[in-house]
Formats: structure tokens, sequence, C-alpha cells
């Protein structure tokens, strides 16, 4: 991975974890150079990098940096530590707690017993690369599912997609998850244009989901989310792709604040909706929505917009950052392993865990 | 009509007509002094005042000023001009084309004869003023009728109501009208809170339903537009009510962007769902929906904000002003003459007109 690309969000650069600051996207593309877990947990709680599978990524990149420079190899009580810092940074994506617990694995199976701080990093290092690029190839065979089915649903035709908040190459390892199978539907002429939802409050369809559509060349036009619906409407959408914060084994799913709102409105005007995420996006542990943590942010990241208070001082907002959909609202469910269609379920959820577990075995 | 109140949109002082500039709001409560048909229509389409009723009024001040020092009487091809332009500043809001029927008239009947431009402009001046207190007063007649509507659909209870961008005073003559039903219903202590959506771009609920709310102690909260269908999905709204840019016979009607989305939404979830307008926002003269222009605006207004561009310099937007609601999805449309329930259609709203006609000649 290297600086060549503007698409890559973070990278390993020496023994330092660089991080292209989301929030200064699109005006300038400043990078962090990230030293230790506090400063990668500090990133990830400002949304300086954010997305379900970056977080994850990021969260292994946090995990490594504990064994930068100290001078004793790191025991497992310290370790821990770290990772319990690192996995309470944001509630709601379970990608985190998934590549936390792949750590610390990793740890007892193979970094506990290294005699030196150095050789313990250099393991964990190598573990958060293998993690990055996991991701991305992942990224790579969810697009190209999604691709097929789309094909098959929707023949014969360059499709408009509708699509919320970021879910790209800034918010993974690469590609990019709904954004992935737009970018590989446009590489293969399917793509007629993506509607971008500016995505309220921290606007990352506005500021990244375009700002990646205009690097490549991909045809997008930005709506207010409230747009969304209308245009629905009026027959100028053919499928609405959105991420993934975490899923439950019935289908449920958490996802930017917003995406319940077009998951009833494509319902409402039978549109096709699908969510596309890897493995680690599942939780099985929980058996339906209800039991996701939805963060509640601070509302001044609300009401006020670049510098400026949009509303009075004696005004509160409610600033949820995610919401969930019900099983009942997908059309599909696009994973790296295949394509649940028909009614989602645990039964088929739960089909695809196998095959999940199946895949890891090999 | 003095500035004692901070909730009176716009005001005649002498010969000047006094406009509180809804740009500046919350920050700073900065008045124009127009004194020109041009300057009215410039603070229009900037949106410096906005709101299909206050626009409507406006619109007879603007007329009114067409007088304003003029050497010699105004002949009826200068006035014609002048209600041209006024007429063509904004596309969708109905009332603009009433008022300035009514001005012409108006001058036909009473106006045209007088010897002198003073004389003139003393005439449209007053007229313009009995349009401001007709508004005025009429709200309050449209808020008593809601207030007893939902007090019979939802009885025993404080209601929380979601409403969409600004129908208050600060969009009226005073008092409003989908929010003059929630002032009313506060003043009842019937009120338990308003969702008040921030309704992107211009975040007329943020800056202006806020503004409203926060200053006479009406409990509120502000919430991202893509909020308001899952507050719905946790039971958290009672009722939604918007306001009306121009309702055609058969009930659909167009108001700001977003409102569309929560008609659906409201559907979805069982919720009441009521428009809430002044007789001057039907057009009779359009059997349905399809008929209504739908105004487009620049995309430097969805793109920049406070000076800064949120998105890249390559990407487009689409800014649509206002989407159309068909009448299939209103459980109430209520007026100063009353409320319609149940099926909304030509039948109906037809007979409600009529009311209207035998009203206008008591």
């Amino acid at each position: 991975m290297s600086r060549d690309s503007s698409l890559i969000a973070t990278f390993w650069e020496g023994d330092e974890y660089v991080v292209l600051d989301q929030l200064e996207l699109p005006e300038h593309k400043r990078y962090l150079h990230l030293k230790s877990p506090a400063e990668v947990r500090e990133a990830i709680t400002s949304m300086r990098l954010r997305g379900a599978p970056l977080i994850g990524a990021a969260a292994s990149a946090g995990a490594a940096l504990a064994f930068r420079g100290a001078g004793e190899p790191v025991d497992r009580a310290v370790f821990g530590s770290v990772c319990a810092s690192l996995g309470s940074a944001r509630p709601t994506a379970v990608n985190l707690m998934a590549v936390l617990d792949e750590m610390r694995s990793f740890y007892d199976d193979e970094v506990a017993g290294c005699a030196t701080a150095a050789e313990q990093f250099a393991l964990m290092q190598r573990r958060s690369l293998e993690i990055h690029w996991r991701d991305h190839d992942r990224n790579r065979r969810m697009a190209q599912h999604g691709v097929e089915w789309l094909r098959r649903i929707l023949p014969d035709k360059r499709l408009r997609v509708l699509t919320h908040c970021n879910t790209g190459a800034l918010a993974t390892c690469g590609h990019g998850t709904a954004l992935g199978v737009i970018r590989s539907l446009h590489a293969a002429g399917l793509l007629k244009q993506v509607w971008v939802d500016e995505t309220r409050p921290y606007l990352q369809g506005a500021r990244l989901t375009a700002f990646e559509c205009a690097e490549e060349g991909i045809p997008h036009t930005v709506i207010t989310d409230s747009t969304a619906a209308y245009l629905m409407a009026q027959g100028k959408v053919d499928v609405v792709l959105t991420g993934v914060d975490r899923m439950a084994r019935n289908g449920d799913y958490a996802n930017k604040i917003g995406t319940y709102a077009l998951a009833v409105a494509a319902r409402y005007h039978g549109i096709p909706f699908a969510p596309v995420l890897p493995r680690e996006s599942f939780d099985l542990t929980i058996p339906d929505g209800t039991h996701i943590v939805i963060e509640e942010r601070s509302d001044e990241e609300l009401l006020v917009f670049n510098g400026r208070r949009i509303a009075p001082a004696a005004t509160s907002g409610l600033h949820l950052g995610f919401d969930v959909v019900p099983h009942g609202l997908l059309s599909a469910v696009i994973t790296e392993d295949g394509v649940i269609e028909g009614d989602i379920d645990e039964k088929n959820i739960s089909d695809l865990a196998h095959r999940h577990a199946s895949a890891d075995r090999v």
C-alpha cells in the first residue's frame, strides 16, 4: 500500500500507521502519523477515520502499536487493557470487537512468548497488514457477487444506484462494500449514475463518496437525504445499496442514521434494497436488532455546521449515529461468500455463517 | 404590527416595507428596509423572506411599492409589468399568484382612476396591510380547527408532533400554519414536544422553527431529516403536520423537499399526516400534482455551506426546492374553514372551496 493512490485511507509506513484525515476531505488531503494505540483511538472517536470495516482494520493497527518501542515484552494484562480501550472507541460497529478478538487470540497463540518487544511488534504489525489486505480482497469478492446479482435481477440496463454515507475505499481497506459494488458496476459499463445521499450530519456522502466518485470519474449527483424518496417516486432509482455496521443473526442491521428511512421508502416503491457486508459485520451472538447499541453522539455535531451554530443557543438536538433496519425490508444480503435472497431470516444467515466458517478452514 | 414582537417577519414602517432577514437567523436579527418592487422581489428570490403565505403577503407589499414616490399616477400597463416581475420570483407557491391577482383586481376597481400616485399608494398600502392581517386571522382559525381535530383523533394525551421546514410566524403574517397548530397545542397544554426536522439544505427547521420555539419556550428537539422515520418506528411521533406551497384540486400538494418522504414514512407506520393551509394555497385550476412546477434551485445552495464547499469541485448536486405528496397519503387537510377528513379527493376539496367562496361573500 502506498500513497500513490488517493483512495487508500490508511497504511503502514515504517513503524507508523498513516491515516488520511477524513474530517478534512474533500478540501485537504492531510495525513496523520499515528504512533500509539491512544492516537488510533482518538482518530476513531473523532471520526478522522470511520466506516465499520476500516475501524476494524485500524483497531488491528492500534493493537500492534502497543508494542512499538516498548522496552520489555508486553504482557497479557497490558495488552488486554489496550484492547479494552480500543474496543470502547465506538459502540455500534461490530467489526471493531471482531478484529480485537482476533488480535487477542493471535497474541495468545504466537506473540505472548516472544523474547523481545521488537519481535512482538513485527508479528503484530504483519498480522495487522494481513487484516488490511484480507478486507480489500473480501471487498472485491463482495463486489463481484453484487454485480452478478444485479445483472440477474435488473438485466439489460445501466443502473441508477442510490447509496447512503460512505462505504468505499475510505470506509474500508480498499474498493469498498456498497460503493465497491458500484465501482465494479462502473468498471463493467453497467452503471448509469449514482445518487449520493449527502448524509447529515457528517456529510460522508457529499464529502467522501462524492470525492471517491470524482476521483474515478464515476457519474454521480449529490442530493439531500430527504430527496431520495421523491426520486424513487419519479422512477429514477433502480436499486439502493448500503453498508452495514452490525447485522444480527436474523438479518436486522444497524447502519448510518437515515438507512431505515431509505429501506421504508424502497419497500413502498418496490425498489430492491440490499446491504453489502463482510463477515466481520455479522454479530451472531445477538438474535435481532433490538440488541444493537445505537450510539448517541453530541448534538454539537448536528447543530454546529462548519464552525457556525445553525440553531439557537437554547435549542437541543438528538444525534443518533445509526438506526436499525429490520430484516423484513431487505431484498438481499450481499457478502463475500455469496448473496442471500428472498426472505432474510435466521436460517439463511446461519447457513451463510457456516459457509464462512468452512471458508475460514480452507 | 411593530418590532416589539420578535415573531413578526415583515411589517410596514411609514412608506417602507421592513423585512427580517431570515438568512441571518438565528445569529442576527437584521432588518431590511425595502422601498421598491425590485427590492421585494430580490428578498423573495434570495429567500431573505420565505414561506408560501408570507411570499404572498410580501408580493402585495411589492405591488404597493410600485406607487411609492411616483410622480404621476401609475397606469395599468406599468402596474401589470410590476406584477409580472413579482409573480416570477418563485414558481411553486401559488399564494404569490393569488395575491397578485387580487391586487390587480383591486387596482382595476379602485386605484386606476385615482388623481395622484400618492392617493394610489395609500390605497394599495392599506390593501397590503389588510392582506397581512387577514393571513394572521386565518392562521388563528386554522390552528383552532387543527387543535380540535387532534383532540378528537388523539384524545387524552399530550402530543409529540413532527414538523418540517418552517411554517410559523416567520413563514406567514403571524402564528403560522402547521407551526400555528403546534403553538396553539402548546398554549392549550396539549403539546409534549416538537420534533423539528432541520430541513436541508436551507435549514429552515434548525434555524427558524427552532428559533420560534426557543423564543416561546415550546419544547423542541432538532433532528436530521433522515432521523424522522426511525423515530416513527420507535413510537415517538404521534402526528406529522406540514405547510403547503400549492394544493391541486384533488388534494395533491407541493411542499418543501422532504415532505414526500415523511408522508411515505407516516403511512408505513400508521401515523396521522396532515397539511395545514390557507385558502390561497389551493390551486383549483390544476387537476393534480403533476401540473405543479417544481423549482430547481442552484446546487451551490446544497454544496456550499457558510462559504465552504462541502463536496469536490467536480461534483454536482440536484437541488429540488419542493416535492409533491399525493392526496392518497393524507389523513386530513386543515384549513381556516374546517378540516377535510377521510379520503381526500376532488369532491371534498371542491366542497371546501365552495365554503370558502360563501365565506368570501359574507
